[in-house]
Formats: C-alpha cells, sequence, structure tokens
C-alpha cells in the first residue's frame, strides 16, 4: 500500500524506515494506510468528519504514537482532525508530520487541527515535522493548527521542524495553561524560493505558576517571507518568555513580533529577537578553514538550526 | 498674562522658572502668550491652521527653543501644528512640553502634531514632558504626534516623559531616517488611577548606515493600562534595536508589541522587553535599610525612571 515516494516521505517527516513500534496510524492521499493500537494507546477514525481520537490511558509510560500523513497525488487537497486524550500521569512520545511530493500543476494541500487535551501531570514530547518535494509547478501548502490544553501539573515539549519544500504555510497554535503546567515550544524554520510562512503561537498563562517558553530559529533564503507572531498573556502568577532568532540571507524577508501582555501582577513576562545575516567574522573564520563561502554558510545555518 | 497656575505648569513641563534664554513661544489655553526670536532662530505663526514654524538657520550651534503649552481652562480643546525647520549641521536642543490643569468637570484635551526636518549632519536635542493635574472630574487628554526627518549623518535624541496626571494618550511617533542618520529615543511613562497611555513608534530605517535605538521605561500603577508598540523596519544596511522595560504595580496591565522586519540582508534588528514587578529581594534589601515598603518601592520606581 504504501509506494516508494511516500516511503520516502515517511523517512523525511517520522524518521520512519519501517513499520514504527507502538501505536501508529499512517494516513496516505487522504487514507488510512496503517494503524496499530496497543493495550494503552487506543486510535480511532472520527465517524463525523475526516481524522482520528488518540485516547491514552492514565498512566501510560514510555510509549509513543506516530501518525504521519503523506501526499502524493498532486491537486490534493486533505483536511484532517486529529484529537489527542493523554490521561493523568502519562509520559509519551507522539511524532506527526507531514510529507508532500508533488510532481504535478495542481497545488497540494494539507491542513491538520491537532488538539491535544494534556491531563493532570502528564508529560508529553510532540514532535511534528513538515517537508515538501516535487519537481511540478504545483505548491506544497500546509497548514497546521494546533491547539494544547495543558491540566494541573503537566508538561508538553513541542518541537515543530519545517525545513524544505514547502511553499506556503500558516502555522497556529494556541494554549492555555493550567496551574502548575509547562509549555516548551520549539519552532525551526527555514525558507526558500519564493516561499511564505507565518508562524503565530498565542499563549494564555492561566494557572497560579505556570511557565512557557517560546523559541524560534529561522532562516529566509532567497527571496522567501517569514512572520513570526508570539503572544503571550500573563493572567496569573507565572513566568513567561519568548525569542526568535532569524538569519536572513540573498533578498529574504522576517518580521517578528512579539506580544506580551501582563494582566496580573505576579505574571512575569520577557521577550527577545534579533534579526541579522550570517556575521562576517563567523564565515571569514571558516573560509580561512578551508570552506567555500557556501559551505561555510551551509554550516553555519546547519548549526544554527541544529 | 501668565497667571500662578499656568506658571507652575511651566516649571513642571519646560523646567521654566522665569522668562526662558534663547527663542521661545508660550501658548496657554490656546493663544499666543509670549514669543521671543533670535539672530538664528525664527518662529512664524500659521495662517493656515493654529500652531507655528520654526526655522533654524544652517549652522546654528548651542541654541535652544522653549515651546510649552499650559491649558488651565476646563474643556479646552487645542489642536496646534508645529513645524521645526533645522538647517544643516546646526547643534540645538528644543524643549516642548504640555501642562494642564484641569478642575473642571468637562475634559481638556491638547494635541499637538510636532514634524521635524533635520538638515544634513545637524544634531537636535528634544525634550518633551507631559504633565497633568487638577482635581474636577474632567479628564486630561494629550495626544502628541511627532514626525521626523533625518537627512543624511543628522542626529536626534528625543526624550519623552508623561510622568503625572494624564488620563488618556495615544503618542504617535513616526521617523524616517536618511543615510548614516541615528534617531534615539528615550520614553518614560508612569500612569496610575484608571489612566490609560498608548505609545506607537514607527522607524523607517531608510539610508545605508542609518541607526536607531527605542527605549521605554514604564510604570503602571493601580488599574492603569499601558500599550507599548514599536515598529522597526530595516530597509537598508542598518542597525536597529528596541527594548521596553515595565514595572506594573497593584492591578496595572501593560502590553509590548514590538515588530522588527528585515527587508534589507544588511539589516540588523534586535528587540527586548521584559514586564514584571517590583523585584522582591530589591523591597527586601531597601526595607532592611530602614525604609517602609511603600518608601521602598518609590525609590526603586524613581530610580527605574531616573
Amino acid at each position: 500500500m504504501i509506494d516508494p515516494i511516500q516511503q520516502h516521505l515517511l523517512e523525511e517527516v517520522a524518521q520512519l524506515h519501517e513499520v514504527p513500534e507502538g501505536a501508529y496510524n499512517i494516513r496516505a492521499n487522504g487514507k488510512k494506510a496503517g494503524r496499530n493500537t496497543t493495550a494503552n494507546i487506543d486510535i480511532v477514525s472520527k465517524t463525523d468528519k475526516d481524522g482520528i481520537d488518540i485516547i491514552i490511558k492514565p498512566g501510560t509510560k514510555n510509549e509513543s504514537v506516530h501518525i504521519p500523513v503523506v501526499l502524493s497525488e498532486s491537486g490534493l487537497t486533505d483536511l484532517v482532525y486529529n484529537d489527542f486524550f493523554i490521561g493523568d500521569n502519562c509520559d509519551v512520545t507522539i511524532v506527526a508530520g507531514c510529507g508532500i511530493h508533488n510532481c504535478g500543476v495542481q497545488n497540494s494541500q494539507h491542513d491538520g487541527i491537532h488538539t491535544f487535551h494534556v491531563g493532570k501531570n502528564a508529560r508529553v514530547r510532540y514532535v511534528e515535522r513538515h517537508y515538501g518535494e516535487g519537481d511540478g509547478s504545483g505548491e506544497n501548502i500546509m497548514n497546521p493548527t494546533t491547539v494544547v490544553e495543558l491540566d494541573e501539573g503537566s508538561y508538553m515539549e513541542m518541537e515543530t521542524t519545517q525545513i524544505k519544500g514547502v511553499d506556503s504555510t500558516v502555522r497556529v497554535t494556541r494554549a492555555t495553561l493550567g496551574p502548575d503546567a509547562t509549555l516548551i515550544i520549539h519552532e525551526k524554520v527555514m525558507t526558500h524560493g519564493k516561499q511564505h510562512a507565518k508562524s503565530d503561537f498565542t499563549v494564555d498563562l492561566n494557572g497560579a505558576g505556570c511557565h512557557t517558553n517560546v523559541i524560534s530559529r529561522s532562516v529566509a533564503r532567497d527571496q522567501s517571507k517569514q512572520v513570526f507572531l508570539a503572544r503571550i498573556n500573563g493572567n496569573a502568577p507565572c513566568y513567561g518568555h519568548s525569542e526568535c532568532d532569524a538569519i536572513i540571507m540573498d533578498q529574504g524577508v522576517v518580521s517578528a513580533i512579539p506580544e506580551v501582555t501582563a494582566n496580573c501582577l505576579d505574571a512575569q513576562l520577557v521577550h527577545e529577537a534579533a534579526i541579522g545575516k550570517i556575521a562576517g567574522e563567523q564565515l571569514t573564520k571558516l573560509m580561512t578553514l578551508g570552506l567555500t563561502e557556501k559551505e561555510a554558510e551551509e554550516q553555519i545555518v546547519n548549526g544554527f538550526l541544529k
């Protein structure tokens, strides 16, 4: 059911070389292409719309769920709703991602709306990768929406990566944090060609003692454009931090618009942003070690995006 | 022509205890209350609308212009356009400011639109203070708009201060910088009661080698609300920095929304913001030195706003 092109996409978005261990749901060209559940993790297709419910029993530890999506037909528009119900005291890893291979003239689009209900004292590591390829003139479009609800004492770490081949993306994340909850977001975006990328984060720090850290690293090459918006609202005694570091190359354009609002006397909010090109001395240093300018640039960009 | 209440306002906004040296124009209750020009600085009333043109000859050094405005009648709405033409190679100080004494039930409002045309290699220090007082129920409203055009190699330093008694303010600053021009902005705002203050800066870094630094320090007490917007657009090889530090007290609310956009590969842009209450250890330290909590707070706030 999975052809070699799709297999390559799966490797790119989920580092999957074979069928993953644990629970998984593979979606290919808008249809289910494989599923596995475990004693603790159930996956149920929605009946009212496209998408799945992922139900993780309270206390589930050291298990993982993979839910990659691949599109290899040009002209497909795929809209999917995935809801995660993560029980109290869980400790799980969730790997999502979308790979598009578009060799046609029509646009291929995947819009995923992921909602996380994270139970008390649960820990979640959520990894999301977006990747596009194809030599057709059709665009690869991905608009992921992530909604996060963190219950008391829970902890979620989100790593989102868009490295290559996505022509247009609007990435929306909305999070509400309960007491003593923590949300750490690491975003990495690289755009090239004429790509557009917009990231839009809103974090409501509602519970006493909650904490967020939103860290974005981005590289805009060629004529690509990026906008980074991060809204942090401190509505309780809390700590919020956002940081956006961007490298611009060629004619790349980056806007950073963080917004911090303290609605509570005991909210402590900080943000930082820096946009600039690669420092000349860094390039020179690597070039004296024998690299060409292009190789030196690549090495600096790779290091920056880790 | 100047009564004791107005004299007190003049002291608050322009530190004027007597008639100032150099050029000046004093506006009281919407009318001219005094003017002096010098060999190098001319002040001409506009004929098409309320306001004055201040024309400073090229090469004028170490001279100053004072243009304070005072309102002591309740219910007055004053809209004034002041245009500054600062010749090449000048080095001058301009002191503006508005004081309102409102003991009535109606609102008193002063909206000043100040436009600065700064010539090549000129240096300008611009000081602006806003102050309100009065025990009536009428509000004191001030909406200053500042438009700055900096020609090649020019330098302007703006110090704006709103310490007390302004119930509502929208402060708009728009600046465009030519090659090698520098704009330094220091803003200090303290709000109390139910006051609202919005600062809105847009700096277009258009000339190669130009540079801006926008620094805001603010304190929001009681139920007051503040919004700080700073938009820096790097359209040329340039350096831009913005910084917003805010202290919240009581139920004060502060939003900081800086926006940096690099439209040029050689634009280097940085911003930082921090919002929080006075650190507990700072208070404790001063209280062990014998201050009450209130005195310690006052001392920290005064030091923060210098």
